[in-house]
């Protein structure tokens, strides 16, 4: 590809930011779009716009833009939480690092990639991209040192900025940690793997083992019971009292009460309830097997303990975790035996590999667009059009990203589904689980499998065959850049202004307003995609690692990339999506191992381009680094990694006095009877009393539901907090 | 090779064999090898033979063979510990597995392979050895379905054996958990990376800390201090002691009690303590770094949670692990800083690396051996040697495998110089990392290199390069069956022979004897060469799987292989070695992991033969059996692992609820005081008076030193029991 070609491609993409974002800075002051754009401002802080007709609303304005960088990290905490602060950080690392490697690459490498010695230079504008890369030095130059070098800086300074990163959301996660309002997951572990016994209930059972060997910090238990008949009813009286009348409530807090007042199951007067089939409701509650319990502890301590511990002698018996926050819970999993898990993730495993390993082929088809004279072959009615420059430049520089582009819009969906199946229990487990994947799925499909189906790679199958991978590696990296650079365009820059625009927000806005003619529905508001979003930006610092040395016209691309998404991501997490459950940062150890990989392989590959270029000594130099690194890795890991697997006891206890001490405690036991709701749509008194017509004993049940995922739309946090349904068992 | 030189090595190996078997069953009769062949016996059970002279000392019997065969698992769990079963464990799976797949192979493979159509046979004693293995069947076969067939079940019936022995193992792990007497280990854990605070003493912070945080459990802890003067001085008074009268004391006990009245500093009468140098003695103790403590628990489980959970947001301070048993511990490396040992595993793990291929070297040469033409070229002087018949089938189907042999001897020794160097604080740890690493030493060196610098593989690098690793390596297995096939001979009957003949023992015994005239020391007994042992086993089971369906003429000599160690290990087991400390069948998973590696290699491998031939179909069904494989694996893992990591806490809270109501659990805290003594040349009270003349406080103290390794002479476990050195601090 010519530069001119490159310009091309990037003019269309600026013209489209540009565009887009004006739009954007406009269509945020509409208050038509309020839902759209300031979600979670509505949702959690109950603020408005003023709806009035003045001229500043239809002139485009930058001041969100100095309001999503000034904002600092305190607030982004508060508002989105510690996933986002991990989030930012990532992005702050990219620029910190990106800016340093960009000035050393393009004004220490790049010239002399140009300047290369007796060589013929065309105009600027059709220059050869590869003229720009380490393809154009001789072999045996002299100046391969200065590769080294920068190599060996960049890598120093990424480790350095990695650790001091590390330690940060360290520290943070300890003090979000001990900050948190009491978080009923510190003191509630879920037990899946509960053996069956013949004579007694389930809930005896749990209740007579954790007496039996935590008997001085165990409190009480709540048993989850398999989906079973109840659940169909409810189910069904909820969808029957949804139709009864979806028009009416005009507001979130009233469209729920109405609810409750109309129908008799979901949480009805106890009148009403007398309409039930009472006996029916109870015996089935005995018939189904016990799924799994929550086990209340009296310390943060105790729960700690009895999460860390092999119970018995049978390690698919008993086990034990600590228990997701109230709403991270996915409630549709928890009723999987626990048997099955294991499982469960290596078909999953083995569904991910394959769907990966299909996705090849349409990669491969769209790599193969980037050669033209194939194109022409293989669509023969384009030739005509193809002949034209400007077309030219567009269909090779352009569109091969846009068509990877759609066909990449289908994965998260199918990844987000793969990690469903696999049986978490929780929202965020279950996120991050696809984030992992999506990562694995980037790296191969766009970076491995686009550089291995580029042209590069053909030439190399037939002349020399015994090379290296590295050597591989290192011989398409400079000839692939073409498409990574249009690819930080189109799937950089361009997506970060539909990330800005909310596209699909709009249009569902839209569909349902006018064409569906729905009420607004103000209680659903999406969360932060993390599972489509990290690994984008960790793909984009692996192209910016593996190019920077290499090929660095990419750098420019994408320290604007990072720049813009910096203040879009910023924007976003403030006003659009809202924090309804939070990891604690768990997503940096992702990312640090990828930027791990990245400089890893970025130097195998400078490795096998200071081979093909006969560098000895260059080469040489590379693999102590690779060794530095990897240590760096390991201390990192030493250093850091267990405080993201589980908490400190010190700190833990330290809280847990802290409350005894200030009276607190009480306060938060009591908070831990109505904590955990399998179904959301009933009251607790109410369907105690249905139970307890058919039983005296204080029994204890729940319901497992196909909750609705957190995309989906009717219910949603705060209606499920009024109506409720925990039947503890209370130890007496 | 042909098959008259495969016999004659055969027949060299047998008549080694019969001839070492039989001066074993007069040797042992001798009462002059007495301490050689029951040292154990000796040690333990305190029988001797009686020294008479009768011709039936002089005839050899085979009724050794029978009582090891007759013993029991009882029997080897109680006189040589969990360990030796597991070892025993592996034979038995061996035994079991390929006498299966030699029934299989050689009447259902071997005639395949042999009477191939078309085909001149020449007589059966110069037929070359390949005509037997798979090379020797015809492209595109109809008759690889029976390899399939049989590799299926080869697989399967290796998955439910594997599958029985694990439970087996798991089970027999739980019982000596609760079976054992009670051992202070579990009470007791090793706390490392205490931080250094600058007014108080080490031993108040560890104090205050487990008081602080551990309340309910904490009963005492005992510190240990870095090497410093004192231990300087107590070695020299040791030595001086030592040369006193090395010569008067005859028996074992005497031989000790000897030392403690004569020497001033070993534990004499208190009056001869006052002419200790004792405020220099204190001085120091209080200059020294606090290295590590250990820690006493009320209860084992209050030992398990403590060990169990990460203590401080520094994971570098305040680690706890369960500490080894009292025998177990390596004093050496207690006082090395925790936060070093990071860096010391991956500088060993280089180091290891770096090892295993350097040694590349000398087998690529001794494998060049076995190409006759590269050794006339390279010592022509043995040309003459070499033009006769019988020398030239010794030369290429013997020496190879004997000069690998000697190389090999080298390499136990180095290892385990690189564990102790990891710092591990146990003998056992320290063991289990040399058996891992000898393992990964000898797969890589025996099998895979001697694969690479085979002949076959010179071949096909200059024809065909493109060729997957599957192929190479299905291309090279039916090559090298000869090399394997002597290795067995060799390295396995031979290694065997000698094992039993414990030349070495024999050898030094005989030196000391009559060459030094040293006196016979008894209480010098070794414990069982684990980490040569399973790894030697390992191998020969991994040369089985993967030569079973291609080359099955090396499954007898095999068998015969784990027959006779099936013997011998027995015996020596229960008469030689002696055991110190236990693991509890912690070397069943790497037997396990290696037995599920084998058969992955097997099948691809398979996969690979398969392909060559062009049987699609064949290779196909074998694809599915890997992942069947991998499935199991990671089933076995999630069943029965954890239990080899952890110890379940419902059965140590029963164990310790057992004990406190029969009151045994007050005795076992008595013991507790006394049972880890970092120096084992000084009673309690002695020294305990030196330190409180010095200060009042109850200061605890204890001093390092290069306590000798197990294989080293002098001091071993009878003799520390007398004189000890604890120094605790009581809980006031």
């Amino acid at each position: 590809m010519k530069i001119s070609a490159l310009l091309t491609s990037a003019g269309i993409n600026i013209g489209l930011c540009v565009l887009f974002w004006s739009l954007y800075s406009i269509l945020r002051k509409q208050p038509a779009f309020v839902k759209v754009y300031f979600g979670r401002r509505i949702a959690e802080e109950r603020r408005l716009l003023r709806e009035a007709f003045i001229l500043e609303r239809f002139v485009p304005s930058p001041s969100w833009i100095v309001q999503a960088v000034k904002c600092t990290e305190e607030e982004i905490l508060a508002a989105a939480g510690l996933d986002a602060v991990a989030f930012n950080r990532m992005l702050v690392f990219s620029i910190r690092i990106f800016s340093l490697s960009a000035i050393l690459c393009l004004f220490g490498i790049l010239p002399l990639h140009y300047f290369r010695r007796n060589m013929h230079h065309l105009e600027i504008h059709s220059e050869q991209l590869h003229i720009f890369t380490v393809s154009n030095v001789e072999v045996k130059s002299r100046w391969l040192w200065v590769h080294c070098v920068v190599l060996y800086i960049i890598s120093g300074v990424a480790c350095i900025l990695l650790y001091l990163e590390y330690r940060h959301i360290a520290r943070l996660r300890l003090l979000h940690l001990k900050r948190a309002t009491p978080n009923p997951g510190q003191f509630t572990v879920l037990v899946r793997g509960i053996p069956k016994t013949t004579k007694e209930s389930c809930s005896s059972d749990v209740g007579d083992f954790f007496t039996k060997y935590h008997t001085s910090s165990y409190l009480f238990h709540q048993v989850v019971y398999k989906a079973g008949k109840v659940q169909k009813i409810m189910t069904g009286a909820k969808k029957a009292c949804g139709k009864l009348d979806p028009s009416t409530d005009t507001t979130l807090d009233q469209s729920c009460k109405v609810i409750t007042y109309r129908c008799c199951l979901c949480g009805a007067s106890s009148n009403s309830l007398q309409l039930l089939p009472n006996d029916e409701v109870v015996q089935n509650i005995y018939n189904e097997e016990c799924a799994a319990a929550f086990v209340f502890f009296k310390t943060r301590y105790g729960a700690l303990v009895a999460s860390d511990l092999l119970q018995t002698s049978n390690p698919m018996e008993w086990v034990t975790d600590l228990a997701p926050e109230p709403n991270d819970m996915y409630w549709s999993n928890i009723w999987l035996p626990y048997k099955q898990l294991w499982i469960r993730r290596i078909a999953m495993l083995l569904g991910s590999i394959v769907f990966m390993i299909l996705f090849v082929l349409p990669v491969t088809f769209i790599q193969g667009l980037s050669q033209l004279d194939q194109l022409h072959q293989k669509l023969p009615f384009l030739n005509g059009v193809l002949k034209k420059p400007y077309m030219f430049e567009l269909v090779t520089g352009y569109l091969p990203s846009v068509i990877l582009l759609i066909f990449l819009y289908t994965v998260p969906p199918i990844m987000m589904l793969f990690s469903t199946l696999e049986g978490p229990t929780s929202h965020s487990e279950r996120k991050k689980s696809a984030c992992r994947k999506m990562l694995y799925f980037l790296i191969w499909n766009v970076f491995f499998v686009s550089l291995a189906s580029g042209t590069v790679i053909n030439q190399l199958n037939s002349s020399s065959t015994t090379k290296d991978i590295a050597v591989r590696l290192a011989s398409v990296i400079p000839g692939q850049t073409t498409f990574f650079i249009t690819y930080v365009l189109t799937s950089g820059w361009a997506s970060l202004s539909s990330e800005l625009m909310q596209l699909f927000g709009l249009i569902w806005n839209f569909i349902r307003k006018y064409i569906l003619r729905m009420k607004e529905d103000t209680t659903f508001v999406p969360t932060f995609p993390y599972h489509t979003e990290v690994p984008k930006v960790m793909l984009f610092i692996l192209l910016g690692f593996s190019c920077s040395v290499l090929a660095p016209l990419i750098l420019p691309f994408l320290l604007v990339y990072f720049f813009l998404g910096y203040v879009v991501y910023r924007n976003q997490l403030l006003n659009v999506y809202r924090m309804r459950y939070d990891t604690g940062g768990l997503y940096w150890p992702i990312a640090h191992n990828t930027v791990i990989f990245s400089l890893v392989l970025t130097q195998i590959i400078c490795f096998g381009v200071f081979g093909l270029k006969r560098s000895p000594v260059a080469a040489g130099f590379t693999i102590p680094l690779i060794f530095f690194i990897l240590v760096f890795n390991q201390y990192c890991r030493t250093q850091f990694l267990p405080l993201f697997k589980t908490f400190p006891a010190k700190d833990l206890i330290d809280m847990d006095r802290e409350d005894e001490r200030s009276g607190r405690m009480e306060h938060i036991h009591h908070g831990l009877r109505s904590a955990y709701r399998q179904f959301p749509g009933t009251e607790d008194i109410k369907l105690e009393k249905i139970l307890t017509v058919g039983n005296d004993e204080d029994q204890d049940e729940g319901h497992s539901s196909s909750e609705p995922t957190e995309e989906e739309t009717c219910q949603d946090k705060e209606p499920r907090r009024d109506l409720s349904h925990p039947t503890l068992k209370r130890l007496s």
